[in-house]
């Protein structure tokens, strides 16, 4: 019996120790102590390394500690068969809500370019968009994509969707598929990418989707960066087909200091931090599903072994 | 019978053809063409020139074109006796309301510490605050206050105001007195001021008014320069008590280029454009006060003689 945390930013501590709190009979170790690994039946895990899931031979459970699970698919020696689990934080996806309205919001009110006039001395009144002028078009309706849709149709904006499969969120116009991806696009003014990284999706973010937007569109990528072809972007954006982009997620993170999106005017970027899980959020959701482990019950937040999301 | 348009900004042009479009029937006249002065029954102003509004005989009622009347009483020849109205121009408050949004979102989200840290090459995660964190004090509960105040309680902030006179505002605890200030003040975050300018509330936001928000608070100004002493402003935020300050307004206009608020890191400018008049959503009101001024009917937002707002 116990868990195994497997992480490399240095949270294994506070992991522990927000674990410990909540449920002290379950038995926590760091994936670098010595410790039974036969016992452990469920690892608790955020970006491991390569093969460190593989040493355990009862393990029954692979819990992400965040809402995404693609780091979990690169790693080659993946236990395969064995159930994974993510988060779903109600804090998170709200953060990712109140993350994203902050970006649309700058935009309506063109405050980075205030800031930026600000810097070089310039007094130049930009004409501003409204709430009621604004079609807002979020590709991915998951758990955060969601709560976004439901917070942005409360706040007056125009909604729509498009997702794997349809989905029925009051205000929000739903589109599925490719054959419907393009009638999405034509109407879409601020696009907000919150879709699960997957073989499917990644690069989907491209010069031919770009394309399909109306001249002056603006871009969120708030998702992963292997959604989004840079240079695709890079070129839409000096050719005046994209207004700005914002990004708060990078093919490499920290972005290396000599890309292009560092200097670029119109691209806004954020450290990846529009949501960051809150363990105590989290912890609850871990001790139940270890809970449901051992009781033989139905995992909750169960990620697709097709899907992979 | 007639109007008269008294405005120096370049667009009397623009305001005489959205009248004549929505009442042909009323003679419209710019004040530097040839009219016939003794037939001028409103004025139609926006920051008049000194003692324009002197030489008419017959006028019966002084129109603000705009939210504001305090450049009115700035003309020691402004008739006496004769009603001044402004405008209550509902997407006049709700631009106003959606720009506050804008500047309280980026507060949250650290949107302007991230801007400046991108042109330094600099990726560093700050923590964030949440909605539900957020007490918002807002100074002034007229007409564009309510809207904001209504809104961000509809967001799900924690909103209280302070005004001339208790403000039943669902959601929003109020205040109101010198007396009750100091407990207003306490417990206020992010501080928004949108109250008139008038001789009691000139130089209003100074030092002993910033001492008693807690440390690290916001100031936002989006009512007039006037409002602030600029100097208290910049000491209590280089000490460290107040964490940014977004301004729109500034005592004079385009703020000056050797100002200091231009290059300070915690000053976040916008050039007073936080929101403007919409003439179509202006004009129906001018029209109709015409019409009420002609029939002897009391006149839509009469601006108090005593109060002067």
């Amino acid at each position: 019996m116990g868990i195994v945390i497997i992480r490399q930013d240095g949270k294994i501590d506070l992991w522990k120790e927000a674990l410990k709190l909540h449920a002290p009979q379950i038995p926590v170790y760091g994936y670098l102590e010595d410790h039974p690994k036969e016992a452990i039946k469920m690892a608790l895990v955020w970006k491991q390394p390569e093969g460190s899931l593989a040493g355990y031979p009862n393990l029954e459970c692979i819990a992400s500690s965040g809402a995404g699970v693609d780091f979990l698919f690169e790693d080659p020696q993946l236990p395969t068969h064995i159930p994974i689990t993510r988060v779903v934080d109600e804090y998170l996806a709200k953060d990712m809500s109140e993350h994203v309205m902050a970006l649309i919001f700058a935009q309506l009110k063109n405050l980075y370019h205030y800031k930026v006039d600000q810097g070089n001395g310039v007094w130049k009144p930009i004409p501003y968009k409204r709430i009621v002028d604004m079609t807002i078009g979020i590709m991915g309706l998951g758990a955060l994509g969601t709560v976004l849709a439901n917070d942005l149709v409360h706040f007056g904006f125009t909604v729509q969707g498009w997702s794997g499969s349809y989905k029925n969120i009051k205000g929000v116009k739903a589109f599925t598929g490719s054959q419907e991806q393009a009638e999405f696009l034509r109407s879409t003014q601020i696009l907000v990418c919150l879709l699960p990284l997957t073989p499917a999706t990644t690069g989907i973010l491209n010069s031919a989707l770009f394309e399909q937007l109306p001249k002056g569109a603006h871009i969120i990528n708030v998702a992963r960066g292997g959604h989004l072809v840079d240079g695709d972007l890079l070129q839409m954006l000096d050719n005046g087909h994209l207004s700005s982009a914002c990004l708060d997620v990078y093919h490499q993170e920290p972005l290396p200091t000599d890309h292009p999106f560092w200097k670029h005017p119109k691209v806004h970027m954020t450290p990846h931090y529009a949501s960051v899980s809150d363990t105590n959020s989290v912890v609850p959701q871990i001790v139940e599903n270890y809970r449901r482990l051992m009781s033989g019950e139905v995992l909750l937040h169960r990620v697709s072994e097709t899907k992979k999301y």
